[in-house]
């Protein structure tokens, strides 16, 4: 077996950092996004992920204390950005709860079919069940919950029972994650007219009425504009 | 190592054989789905696959040529019986679109959300990208082709331009199978109300008025109980 600083494993490096300006820490979570969601989870050791990183295995652990930890981390950046806009949208009861539905929905969607890595793949791994990801599931669920919040208080959704108030929350919820599904079957897809078309049909599983949808559109991506 | 008559991974077996009624071939299926959705493809050799369906590994190779067909296998039947009842409901011309289009999103999804094992969560494995996963991909895409066929029929559909109507039929598609990633967050969730209320999602996402749809619901049950 040859050293860590003699062997790198896929793009070859000049140097022992790589030069594309991240900070080591942001490094190995780049390294490991693209060896999870390329190569597999199990299949990646934390050496190939330093190696890729351009760091020694013991300087990975400085940052991470393992696979697992790093594998977290990841998990969490794809729902705590969504949970964060989710709360302030909650909060704006200003304005139409339609259009702060569409707001999030659309947030929450190009969130997830943004970025180089389609990270919501590594949701279905059958590690992510165990208790090591508690904080992960904990945020999915707050940000689900405001779904349902914005849901409940639409004109449709105050006429909802609430067994039907769950079940519609989460196909609304599922809707905007099977761009997850989308991106994998199409990676060429373009992620912004995703959005919008995702953000659409999630008023329309709401139940608002196709008259109403241009308008609130229109306030959804004013309410976005607002919070950037 | 013990020898795989003296040890047993799992469930332990009396016998040689299990005693479920199942045919070897289809053991080895039953005891595959279970492995892979709970401990991961990756982590699961063809050894414990074939220990765990009461076999020797030589006699898994009878069946299959590696753990690569079986996942083929697997794979395929989560979409080729979709695709059966999907090609059915376009050839129905006498029925309304709108009903066989609600009648195929809750046959798919009942598919998905019904059965032991969360199969759909392998969809997202890296290694099903590879070509030895063709017909997977082919069977899945020529099922994706009849929800186009049947939106592009429906009236709103009809009035939807050659893109947005590939876009609309995706996230009809994505809409289907999100109840992978919902059964995977609650998995005591319960199949037939689950489907239900994703085809009436789907019509409102293909843009049907909400006063139709209890009809349209009406007839797209009875399409299916005429197929049964």
């Amino acid at each position: 077996m040859s050293t860590p600083t003699s062997r790198r494993v896929g793009r070859p490096r000049a140097q022992e950092r790589p030069a594309d300006g991240l900070e080591p820490r942001d490094e190995v979570l780049a390294a490991a996004a693209e060896l999870f969601t390329t190569r597999g989870y199990t299949a990646t050791s934390t050496r190939t992920i330093a190696e890729r990183a351009g760091l020694r295995q013991a300087s990975l652990y400085h940052y991470f204390d393992g696979k697992e930890a790093i594998l977290a981390e990841l998990l969490e950046g794809t729902v705590r950005p969504s949970r964060e806009v989710a709360r302030a949208l909650v909060s704006r009861t200003e304005a139409a709860p339609e259009a702060r539905l569409w707001a999030l929905c659309h947030s929450d969607a190009a969130l997830l079919c943004g970025g180089p890595h389609n990270l919501g793949a590594l949701y279905l791994l059958p590690e992510v069940q165990t208790g090591r990801f508690a904080a992960f599931h904990r945020i999915r669920s707050e940000l689900k919950s405001c779904y349902a919040e914005l849901l409940a208080a639409t004109e449709p959704g105050a006429a909802l029972g609430a067994d039907d108030l769950v079940l519609r929350a989460d196909l609304l919820f599922g809707l905007t994650e099977s761009v997850i599904l989308i991106r994998r079957a199409d990676p060429a897809r373009e992620p912004s007219t995703l959005a919008v078309a995702t953000a659409d049909a999630a008023l329309r599983v709401a139940g608002v009425p196709q008259r109403s949808l241009t308008r609130l559109r229109r306030e959804g991506q004013g309410l976005l504009a607002a919070q950037a």
